[in-house]
């Protein structure tokens, strides 16, 4: 089973990824974003539970689909 | 521009749809997915600026898949 902690690693990397390959630094992201530097490093360390808002927010400034940032992620219901 | 609200309400009618195509209730969505349901509820009706754990378990349980969810959800910048 894949733990809360991997999941939301691997959507920041996937931010992370989607970053670097807009050639922009955490600092611009956040900048164009209206998001904190230290918010945008937390996400793509995997550390927040990012919400919907922010998720589409940074999808939209790092112009990809939000779907592409969530595909594939599947989380069991919690006990 | 498409505001916060119409954003949360369109992410909530996908998943009302994807409940219904289910065919189960909210309760049974709750009881299955280990949330309330008044927070179902809610999130249906777009009040909710949902998590993206909460949006994984969701879509595990509605057996859909998570991009289909926010898929060309988009959101501008705040100021």
């Amino acid at each position: 089973m894949i733990s809360d902690q991997e999941l939301l690693r691997t959507f920041g990397k996937r931010v992370q990824k989607a970053r670097r390959r807009k050639g922009i630094s955490q600092e611009a992201l956040a900048h164009e974003s209206g998001l904190h530097r230290t918010y945008i490093g937390s996400v793509e360390r995997g550390e927040r539970n990012i919400s919907l808002l922010n998720i589409l927010t940074l999808s939209t400034v790092l112009e990809i689909s939000p779907a592409v940032l969530v595909e594939g992620l599947k989380r069991m219901p919690q006990e």
